[in-house]
Parts: structure tokens; C-alpha cells; sequence
């Protein structure tokens, strides 16, 4: 693209020669009666131009069903390019070919047989709205030259970078590069462990076949074109700040580093801030869906700066799941580490979810179902239905021999920081997230089996107690946890949200939970919808009262969970916390009355508004 | 002290006349036998020794009933000393002259009328065990600046310091003080708000009439003897790091700084190491006991380096609580943080006691009683008694006007820090401290008066329903809750200790628990001796013993609370709790199996001992 006369045919057709790629020049689609009207010296207006547009569009369309092309227009307007580039945005790169009005008014006037009267070039310039993610070259340089920078940047080089082939770094390769997007893949080599990693990784699928192998990373730096774009999915931690100290001697300013692991919020405000010193982009993002989301489509949960996600957007809206109306499972959240926090609360209301069924599978255990059995009944709450209940039904009904599976599992659950720094932030930020906690230390009861067992033989633990519930109030009473979690998930991102300023929209967030990421279910849809209204579950009508109709269940479960001695501390977290959030006047109280009394830190009054400190001298 | 010759009576008597208070040469009240056995030049044994220095012993102690003095003796030996301290230790100051072996023997030769031969001072070198906590001057300088330094050392300047007149910092002042022991206090001044603090502290007070008073810095630590000790009582956190700042120009090597607040334990390892490289000495302690307790005798738990606790101990131990057998309340923690680590826990303990109490005022009030009739029913506990459990009995009672102040108190529990801090740490560490992370969030929970309140309109709350327990169910739910509270407390000090390497002594921690502080109580006095044979209660037989006769009133306890929608989220963890430690086989495979199923986290088996980690593809 560029201005009349700036020498677009020339450049994009030994381009093509050189490339081997076949080249159209836009002129030649154009209607008879435009070219009519330029040769009388008429300037074309926007209607005059939008069925040639189209048509050239049309043209790239048919050709990238088979192959690459190059197609110059001057495209000056962003709303021709985007007409240019409709449905193909993600496989369309721009070059703008860029000069002075005098440099290229001579080079018009010295030019022979085209039918463009040099007096429009003005007009021209004056139309020209500056691409902003183009590639732009200024022609004062020969047509070889300006033609070799344009094979560095464009053809050659890759789009997006890829550094890491762990789970989740590999499939994300294969999803990229299935929507044709020319990556190039890093992984470091470590000798006689990790060898040819990249290589080798690409050589196993067909769909990388284009996509560019490093161990060293320079090489993989320098593959990439400018503005970079590098996606890190390297272990969280130090590891992190190591690879980014790795990486920095390579870049350029303006260059993106893309943090895909689960990085501590606070880390990533820091690191963002760090490489801003820089002069390099952050962007952290949340990815979530395991390995087969990372694969076939993720939920992506990217935080920083809005103008620098929009350079990142065409790649992750197109990797993404994609939920209702067939809207990408990816949007902006916010500035610094907002993403890495909504990805942080994201696994600890997995950890409540998963800790919830572990106790439905507790107590439907203690009803005297076998696996196979449990499966039908979870096949029977298709009214409450999410993926982790789809693969615990799954999972329940593997087997081994004669055995089930899950017979034959450790119960030692392992975590890997999520959870617990959601726990860490909750208790932070004052918030009471208070059934993520309670997963989180289920998991770090569960590792002390030696302890357990011990002490299940020494407190003479029973382990045929049945409890006097049904089915249908072990489904209700999971029900209505679920919703206490998704209430106490969504307080803490809200708080945190107004302690950050962030300006986080739950409804969105939910949104973009509704599919490829762990906790998608029939709720999280239902929430995308209550969350337009409130950010705060507990005063939505329609909440309220699936919680009312719930509560007999949940209630009549706990209690009969607890005199049956059977473990369930988040289910009996669920109904406790209800409990007190809806106890208007509550015991803190006295909490206060014995700080005041032994500590001196006084106290307010239920009968002064003004808020007031008071002590008493209690004795 | 010192050897004989070395000047002694010389400066001993100008430095009576120097100060003013009374002179005793220790020669004077040898017995006859030792006077002639040292004539004919015979050695004196320790048997002959022993009376003479009880005389002298008795003699300091009946001089300080009313007044000082100066007291003579070579004192060669570190168990002379303690002889002729004994009992009056702190108040005791040790002025060692020393000197050359020729220098000395030259004025023995000079000397008349001294009964003691000359070649017997090659056995008073032999003899000499040079003090450590003495103040140690060369004789090779006149007698008057001799008796200048000593006055400067030991007389005019204060022992110990205090930094930071807050509540605390002056309860600690007179405690000092009445202790007899010389201090220095020291608050800022800011204008028209902190003026003159110290001094009008020191008028306030008759025991602080030999303190002295400051708001200088330069002044306050050059007012105190070498190595300086100094106490800072100021608000945990930065202020800490900013007050350290102020006071290191004017410290000099081996100056101990001691941090008397609620700082976070990692801070003071960090604080430490700093100090260390200024080579200053740096003691992070506990104190517990509020305003009354910092005042009559606080609980103390320092930590930091051995032998600079040695120098400390004299103060700490005499203004500290007493418990059994009078031993004081003060015991040498562990290295760096460990004190503030079990102050924090200790804190910790404190949120659950309190809250359990909120509990059982929750309970009680749904029985239909008013606070008298709960605190005539507190009152029946005594076989339970604790100091929050005496301070609950009074607060209840206390009325205003016709009606009970407790109602007057505005619900909102406020927090300082260390209760979060307790559940950052444990989540952290990995160890299930589920009860005092509930009671931290009841807290936080009791901040959302405004959501509650509403909640509690919208959701209809129950606000008459009566549980069918009595007050010996509650008393024995409380029971078995407090237990479960000092299990996971304990557990977490010991989890921590094993963590850092400490060696933490759990019986001797609860000991110094058993008065000063705020959790003191019977249960605690009983607990020093169960620790003498376990870290882990839930494997002692005495209380796994109590917890299953105490059971069956908190499941019934808890499952009247939860069906009558009582908020008693603390008792209801406690046997949340022991059901899931006392489940052998718990449901944490299923987790596992989920964990494998989309993130290919990998499982152990039950049937491979060899803990090697499986990978499953679940469909």
C-alpha cells in the first residue's frame, strides 16, 4: 500500500519473482467507469471504490485457499484495509511504502503511460491514514533493497514466538500454527535431557511444518518479525526472571514478551514495570484448559496495556475457545498483572469445585455406591452440568482389571501454588474467600497420610456410617456450594479489582469462562447474564433464590455428614459462610469488647454513626 | 574485682567518695583462720572462701534495701561471683580491674602493711576467670580517670533502653523500673502532637524517678552503658526499618537492638542479617500480656543468637510473668525470626480462642440467655479456665444504664496483622492451620456489616431459632474445639521449626505460655507436660483420650448450629477437621485422578510403595 506513484508495482512484482509467489496489481480490477473517472482527473469516491475493494479482497481470499500472494493497492483509508483484509485479517500483513510529496511528485512526473494526473497526488496524501501494523519502508533506497527488508520482515520471518515446549507450550504451537500462523518454537538445550526438543517436536506434526526449531536464542529472536511477539511458557518463578534476563540482550524496543505460565500477580506488575525500563512490552496472561485446551482452544486471560494487547489480539482471539455466538474465550482484562490475578482466583474456584466433588464422591461412597454406580447418578445431574463433573464421570468409570481405577490412587493431592496464593491474597486483601482456603487445606490434610492413618486407628475413626440423606439432597447441597464458590471467587476479583482500580467486568470474565478453561459449566453461562446487572452474586433475585430453595439440602447433609463423622469441610463451609453473611448482627462484638479489654485497641458503637473510637475501663 | 594489688581499695573508696554511697573493702570481713593462713602465705581454699562470700552477699543485699554501694573483693572465680550475687543479680554491676602481671607485682613489692606475700599473686593469675559481663578497665591510668570511666560506665548511664512510648512500650518502662533497673526512654517529638512524651511519662510515675527521659536520639543512646541494649517498641512494618535507620549512626559494634513489636518473622531475619553486617546484635521477641501484662509481667519469646540473649536475659527474665515453680515466663526462642514466628502463631491461637468464645455467646444467646445468665454459665466452666475465658465473664456483666454494654459494641472485628500472617504462613508452609485461618476470616466477614445486614433481609434470616443442646453440650464442644486449636497451632510451630531448622522446644514454649500472655490458661499449664513426650498432640493418649469423649457434643453441637443456621464456622471446623484427619483413605485420589485427567499432573499408587508417578489417558 502507499500513495500513487510510490512504486507499489514495482516492488510487489520483484517481490513476487523473488519469492515465487504470484503478484496482482490492484489497478487492474478497478471497474471501467473508475478508471474513466481518474483518467478525467476525478478524485474516486468511497462509493466508487467499495466494489473494487471487494473484489480484490475476494481475490485474496481465493488465493490463500492454496497459496500466499501479494496484491498492491494504495489502500489508503483503514476502512478499505479492513474491507481489503475481511476474514483474513490474521493471515494479511501490510507494507506501507512511504516517501516525501516532492520525492515522489518527481518520480510522477517523470513516469510515462499511467493514467493518474500528478495533480491528484495531493488529495492523495491528504486521505492517507498512517497504517499502524505495517511494515513501513521508505523508498528513498534501491527497489533490491527496500525488497530484501520486505522478505526479512514478512516472509521469512515468523509472526509469534514461542519459548518453552513443556504441555502447554507444545500445544499451543500446534494451535497456532493449525491457524496458520507461521511460528517459530524454542527450547533451550540441556545435554543428554533435553536435546532437539524444538526439532524433533516439529518433525512429529504435520501441522508445523512451516513453523521455524531453535535451541539458541538469538537465532530464535532474530526469526521473529518486528514488533516481536514471544510467548513464554516456562516454568513460573525465578525461572521466569532467568529466561527474560536470557532473552533481553536480543530485543529491540517496542518488542512484546508474553508471560502464558501462572506467574504471581505481584511478580507481573513488577516484571511489567522492569522491562517498561526497558523499552519492552508485558503482557502476562492467564491460560486455561490444560494441555487439550492449550491444544484445541483455551480460555486466555491476557492483563497490560490495552494498545500493546491489541498487537497480540489477532493471535489469541484466534487460538482461543470459543463460546456462545462463536465469540472468542479471550479478552482484554486489565492493566499490570490483573490477568495472572482473574487466572489465580480461576484455579482456586477449580480448587473448590474439584474439593467439592471429591466430598459428593465422600459421601456417595458412604451411601454404598461403587464407582460405576456414582457415574450414573453424576450422568443424572446433566441440570448442573461442567466439565469437571464430564470428567469425573469419566474418571470413575475407568478401569483396571477388575477394580476401578481410582481405587488405586494415592490420596495425597498435590498443588502447584495457585491455590494457595489465592488463599495468601484472600487473607491479603481482607477478603474472606474462605472455601478456597478450605481446598487448598483439604489438599494439605490429604498429604499427611501417614498421620491420617495413624490417627484413624487411634480416634478408632468409623468407616461404615451411613448418613440418612438422598441422592437428590447430596445434588442440591453441591448445587448450592458451587454457587457460594462462584460468589466468594467473583467478592475476591471484584475487591481486588476496586483496591487496583482495574476496572475488571465480571460479566465478560465470565464469558470468556464459559469455555475452554477447567471451570466451564451451565453456571458459569447463567452468570455471564447475572453479572450484568451486579457484581456481587448474593443480592442477584434469581441467586438468592436458587440459594433459598437449596438450603434445606445443604443444611440436612452437613449435619448428617457431621454426626456420621464423614469429611466434607467445604460443603460445611458453604452453608457456615451463608450463615454468617446473613446474620445481620453478629458476635464480633465481644471480639471486640476483648480487644479493647486487653489490648486497649477500642471499639465502635452500634448507637453512633459517626464512627467513633471508644475504650472502656472493663473492671 | 581483680586480683590482689590491682588497686581495688584505692579506687573502690574514691569512687565512694565520688558518688556518695557507702564503701566495703571485702578483706575486711575475712574470718580470723583466712586472715592468718593468707599471712603465713598458705593459698585459701574454696571451703574457706564460702562463708566470707555469703557475708559479703548478705551484706550487698541488706545495702540495697535502701541505698547502693561499692563492694571490694577479688572474686576470681565466675562461682564467687554468683555467691556474692545471688539473688541481687540484675542489680549487681561487676567493675573488673586488670593489669599486667610485672605492672601489678611491682606494686605489690611498693606496698606496707598488706598481710598478702607477694609470690602469692602468680596463683591469683592462675585462679582468674576473666568475667564476661563485667566492665573491663586497665590500670595503667591515673585513679581519678579510672574512677571517671567507671562512674560514666556504670553509674550515670542506664542499663537497658526503651525506644517507643506507646501503650506497651510504657508498661514496659515501669516494669523495668520497678524492677530497679536504670533506663533510658526515648519518644520522638512531633509538633503539637507527640511533645515531651518521656518526660512527662517520668513525672507521671514515682518508679520512674531514676529513668531518664528523651527526645533526642544522640542523647538517648549515649545515656546508655556498652554494649547498649535497646528495645524498640514501635509499630511493626516499615516504621521498624525506618527507626533502625535513625538509631545506627549512634550505635556502636556490638550494641544489641531488640524488637519488642509484632513484626512479620522473615522481616526479622532479614533485619538480622542487615545488622549483622553493621555489626550490631539484633533480638526480634514476642511480647504478649497487653497493656497489663507488658506492666505486671509479660510473656516473653525472643529470638536471635544465643550468647546475645545471654545479655538480655537478666531484664527479660525479671520483668517477665512468673509461672510454676516462679520460673519466669521468658525462655531463649531460636535463632533469627523464631521468636516473632511464635508470637505470630501464639496470636494466631488467641483469634480461634476468641472466636470460639464469639461461638459460644452465639450459642448461649440462642438459648434465650442474657448476658448475665451467659456469664453465671461462663462462670460454672472453671474446670475449662483460661484468661480470654475470665475477661469474657467480665465483659458480659458489664452494663450501662439498664442495658448490657456488649450490646452497644459495633460488630466489626478489627485485626493487626498477625492473624493474617498465621494464615499467609501456614498456607505457605503447607500445614492445614484451618481454624485460625476460619477465625481470620470471620473477622474479615464481620467488616461486610452493611452486605451482611442486607443479605440477612434478602435471605430472610432465622433470627429465633433454638438449637436442641444444653450448656453442657456447648461446654464440651468449646472443650474439644480449644484442643483441636492448640493442636493446629502447635503443629505449625513444630512444621515451621523442622522447616527452618530451629529445634523449638514445644514443651518449654507452652510453659512460657502459662502466664503473661493472653491464651494462658489450665489447658495450656497441661499441655507443658504432654509436650514432654510428643510434638504431636493428636498422638498423645490423654488427649486423644479427652477429644473422643468430648466428640460426641460438638457433632451434635455443630449439626444443631448448621440446621438452626447458627454462625459457628470455628466449632464447625474443628471437627471438619479431626473427620479429615482421622480419615485413612480420604477422597484426594479423586483429585489426583481430575489433576491427571486435564493436566497430566501424574499420580501415585497405593499398591507402588516405591512412589513412582503414573500418567493415565482417561478416555
Amino acid at each position: 500500500m502507499g500513495v500513487s506513484g510510490v512504486g507499489k508495482s514495482t516492488i510487489g512484482s520483484l517481490l513476487s519473482k523473488k519469492l515465487g509467489i504470484p503478484f496482482f496489481d490492484g489497478d487492474d480490477y478497478h471497474p471501467e467507469s473508475n478508471i474513466l473517472k481518474m483518467s478525467k482527473g476525478e478524485p474516486l469516491n468511497d462509493k466508487d471504490r467499495l466494489d473494487w475493494l471487494r473484489t480484490l479482497n475476494r481475490l485474496a481470499v481465493n488465493q490463500l485457499k492454496t497459496n500466499s500472494c501479494i496484491i498492491v493497492c494504495s489502500a489508503l483509508k483503514e476502512k478499505y484495509r479492513e474491507i481489503l483484509a475481511y476474514s483474513i485479517e490474521s493471515k494479511s500483513k501490510w507494507v506501507f511504502l512511504n516517501g516525501s510529496f516532492e520525492h515522489i511528485l518527481e518520480r510522477i512526473k517523470n513516469r510515462k503511460g499511467h493514467f493518474m494526473p500528478a495533480h491528484l497526488l495531493k488529495s492523495q496524501f491528504e486521505t492517507l491514514e498512517i497504517p499502524k501494523n505495517a511494515i513501513e519502508i521508505n523508498i528513498n533506497q534501491t527497489p533490491n533493497n527496500i525488497v530484501e527488508i520486505i522478505k526479512n520482515e514478512i516472509i521469512s520471518k515468523s509472526q509469534f514466538g514461542l519459548f518453552g515446549l513443556g504441555v502447554m507450550g507444545k500445544s499451543l504451537c500446534r494451535n497456532l500454527a493449525s491457524k496458520n500462523f507461521r511460528i517459530s518454537m524454542f527450547n533451550r538445550h540441556v545435554e543428554s535431557k533435553e536435546v532437539d526438543v524444538a526439532v524433533n517436536f516439529k518433525n512429529e506434526f504435520e501441522e508445523l511444518s512451516t513453523a521455524l526449531a531453535f535451541d539458541d536464542i538469538e537465532f530464535f529472536v532474530n526469526s521473529l518479525q518486528t514488533p516481536r511477539k514471544i510467548m513464554l511458557m516456562v516454568n513460573a518463578g525465578k525461572t521466569i526472571d532467568l529466561v527474560i534476563e536470557d532473552i533481553l540482550p536480543f530485543l529491540s524496543a517496542e518488542d512484546i514478551l508474553i508471560d502464558g505460565g501462572n506467574s504471581n500477580y505481584n511478580k507481573t506488575k513488577e516484571r511489567f514495570d522492569y522491562l517498561k525500563s526497558k523499552n519492552i512490552h508485558f503482557i502476562g496472561t492467564g491460560v486455561s484448559g490444560g494441555e487439550q485446551g492449550a491444544l484445541k482452544g483455551p480460555s486466555i486471560m491476557p492483563g497490560g496495556d490495552k494498545e500493546v494487547y491489541e498487537k497480540v489480539k489477532p493471535f489469541f482471539e484466534a487460538i482461543a475457545a470459543k463460546g456462545e455466538n462463536n465469540l472468542p474465550c479471550c479478552s482484554y482484562i486489565g492493566p499490570e498483572g490483573s490477568g495472572h490475578f482473574v487466572k489465580m482466583v480461576h484455579n482456586g474456584i477449580e480448587y473448590v469445585e474439584m474439593q467439592l466433588l471429591a466430598e459428593v464422591y465422600t459421601l456417595l461412597k458412604a451411601l454404598g455406591n461403587n464407582p460405576d454406580q456414582m457415574a450414573d447418578i453424576l450422568e443424572s445431574w446433566k441440570e448442573t452440568n461442567s466439565y469437571l463433573l464430564e470428567i469425573t464421570i469419566d474418571i470413575l468409570r475407568k478401569k483396571e482389571g477388575d477394580d476401578w481405577l481410582i481405587h488405586k490412587i494415592m490420596d495425597k493431592a498435590g498443588n502447584k501454588g495457585t491455590g494457595n496464593w489465592t488463599t495468601i491474597t484472600t487473607a491479603q486483601l481482607g477478603v474472606p474467600s474462605t472455601m478456597i482456603a478450605s481446598a487448598l487445606f483439604s489438599r494439605y490434610t490429604s498429604f499427611y497420610k501417614d498421620e491420617r492413618t495413624a490417627a484413624s486407628i487411634n480416634f478408632e475413626a468409623k468407616d461404615n456410617s451411613k448418613p440418612n440423606i438422598t441422592n437428590t439432597d447430596i445434588l442440591k447441597a453441591y448445587q448450592f456450594a458451587r454457587i457460594m464458590n462462584h460468589y466468594q471467587g467473583f467478592k475476591l476479583i471484584i475487591e481486588a479489582s476496586n483496591s487496583y482500580k482495574w476496572e475488571l467486568n465480571l460479566s465478560e470474565l465470565s464469558r470468556i469462562w464459559t469455555n475452554g478453561c477447567i471451570i466451564r459449566s451451565d453456571l458459569m453461562v447463567n452468570l455471564v447474564e447475572v453479572f450484568k446487572s451486579t457484581d456481587n452474586l448474593l443480592t442477584s433475585d434469581i441467586i438468592i433464590q436458587q440459594l433459598k430453595s437449596l438450603k434445606p439440602s445443604i443444611k440436612k447433609v452437613v449435619s448428617q455428614g457431621v454426626l456420621n463423622e464423614l469429611p466434607i469441610p467445604n460443603l460445611s463451609e458453604s452453608i457456615n459462610f451463608l450463615n454468617c453473611f446473613t446474620t445481620a448482627n453478629s458476635s464480633a462484638n465481644l471480639i471486640q469488647a476483648q480487644r479493647d479489654y486487653f489490648g486497649a485497641h477500642t471499639y465502635q458503637r452500634i448507637d453512633d454513626k459517626s464512627n467513633k473510637f471508644y475504650h472502656t475501663n472493663w473492671i
